[in-house]
């Protein structure tokens, strides 16, 4: 599966990089001293992809989706209202196609109507987000449409380990170590697949939404239950199978972070560096400032800032 | 003086390199393609200065200023309840001097209460703002401290400049154009004193407060009436010496944007690139979005996103 995930991200960032530089950017890779963050290593990488088109990595795996598959004239399909909807919507919209996004009924008036702004059709149904999906799977089989997933598809899952690649084109080397926001784990798994045998990478999860770590701790994906601070992005209930079969080799590591030190990294990021990010995109910094993960003192840690889909009011304090 | 200010950005960049760069902060420069802004040009350069220590470019000056004076046991003072004094105040507290700000009656507890925090002391005196710059003055010839100034200082200036050296050294060329925003004019003297003849700098500012706008239409430095949407950083109300004796040479152009251009213009890069600058910092992008400067197509624009102290709750919509 390792040697599948690489060879999809090789030509992921070859159509990427051939064609939509306007549309997925190469986002930047900021490289600070660790004591510019207060912690005791030598460097640490932060890799700025909160920036990307629609707030969120998502972006690049939606359109690799897109790149990899005809797309039928009834369109493209996904249950999500947070940052895979957003970034399936504008994929959608950059090839031309359309976009069918299904929510549950208790997802918020904002972002249906962001949805609908980007171009995408909303379609309401179902008390929680599993008759959505189902309501989803359900007309993609009577409609035939190209159907996305959050995170276990081998196209999303490749999209998101070009951030893994770009990094190492844009610094000529991995760090160290990269830590990783944990969900449904299509970045992860991407991540890993492409940094496996040349750096570590550990996974960083809320204790409130422990996928990875329930499923290492069971010998296999098992249902959690998720809620706190990040679950509007880390919310998945199981870990995709995707990330299952690439972690045992390629993942160093599960590590929990609890929602306190979340928060106070999220606004750490945004009172210091003016980096204004979800909660999901400051598990690194917690877990390097708890001393949750502990880096060596000549240790080059990476941190992927992963998303940015929250309200700014939410940091003013 | 073109001369003298590069000697100074060369000598401040040696030292700022040497031992401060877990303070004084490497910004990213971030290359887009205009398309990925809506700009009809090769490409825009954002120098995301914002990310800067203390929130804003003064930082560098401010540092540069305690490096090259001898500070006697009084300290520093400044008035400004701006980005100058919360610059002023970090620099003192990473060179473990003490740091005194005057701030007027009408300046916000907020504000303050931040430069208390940085470790400053706060001393309120005065009706506005020339009141108690008159009360710093003061101050400083009884007890002999080193003054900092907020623009028209030759050490300020020059760490403003070191801006446009980091950009050269970090592309490895300066852009064909910088655009700028100007207040007291200390950023824009900098970059145009390193870029004389190597690359186009144009200030930018509001129609509302249009200080080095006015003083090249009377033909030498004027009082403006300022107010609007950037005068909490661009409200200098006369344009500084420096920038005056530098801009007839070294600034190709001199332009104004509207209000409702630049507040149009922050949003799009909140909501589009999840960059959360102030005001200030938007003139750039709000200057190629309305046309009120027209790149060529194959030319290469670049902007410095100079500030991002603002409440990010005026991101929300």
């Amino acid at each position: 599966m390792i040697d599948t995930i690489r060879s999809e991200i090789n030509s992921c960032s070859r159509d990427i990089l051939k064609g939509y530089r306007h549309f997925i950017l190469e986002t930047p890779l900021w490289v600070l001293p660790g004591r510019a963050l207060g912690v005791d290593c030598a460097q640490v990488w932060l890799k700025l992809e909160h920036l990307q088109t629609g707030g969120s990595f998502k972006t690049r795996g939606a359109l690799n989706r897109l790149l990899k598959n005809t797309v039928p004239a009834s369109g493209v399909v996904i249950a999500s209202g947070g940052n895979a909807g957003i970034a399936s919507a504008l994929a959608a919209r950059e090839r031309g196609v359309a976009c069918e996004v299904f929510l549950p009924e208790v997802s918020s008036q904002a972002k249906r109507e962001r949805l609908r702004a980007i171009g995408a059709k909303v379609t309401v149904q179902g008390a929680a987000y599993a008759e959505a999906y189902a309501a989803c799977v359900a007309h993609q089989q009577a409609t035939g449409a190209l159907q996305n997933h959050a995170y276990d598809q081998l196209e999303v899952v490749a999209g998101a380990g070009t951030i893994a690649a770009e990094i190492e084109v844009q610094q000529g080397s991995l760090p160290d170590s990269l830590l990783v926001s944990v969900g449904g784990g299509g970045l992860i798994a991407g991540m890993a697949a492409h940094c496996h045998g040349k750096s570590r990478v550990i996974a960083l999860e809320p204790h409130l939404a422990p996928t990875l770590h329930a499923a290492r701790q069971a010998g296999q994906p098992v249902d959690v239950a998720v809620s706190g601070l990040a679950a509007d992005s880390l919310g998945a209930k199981r870990i995709g199978d995707i990330c299952w079969q690439v972690q045992g080799q390629a993942v160093h590591d599960a590590l929990l972070v609890d929602d306190a030190a979340i928060r106070a990294a999220q606004l750490w990021l945004w009172q210091h560096l003016k980096l204004a990010v979800e909660p999901a995109a400051a598990l690194g910094l917690a877990a390097l400032q708890t001393g949750v993960y502990r880096p060596a003192a000549d240790e080059r840690v990476g941190l992927v800032l992963c998303g940015a889909n929250m309200d700014p009011a939410s940091l003013s304090t």
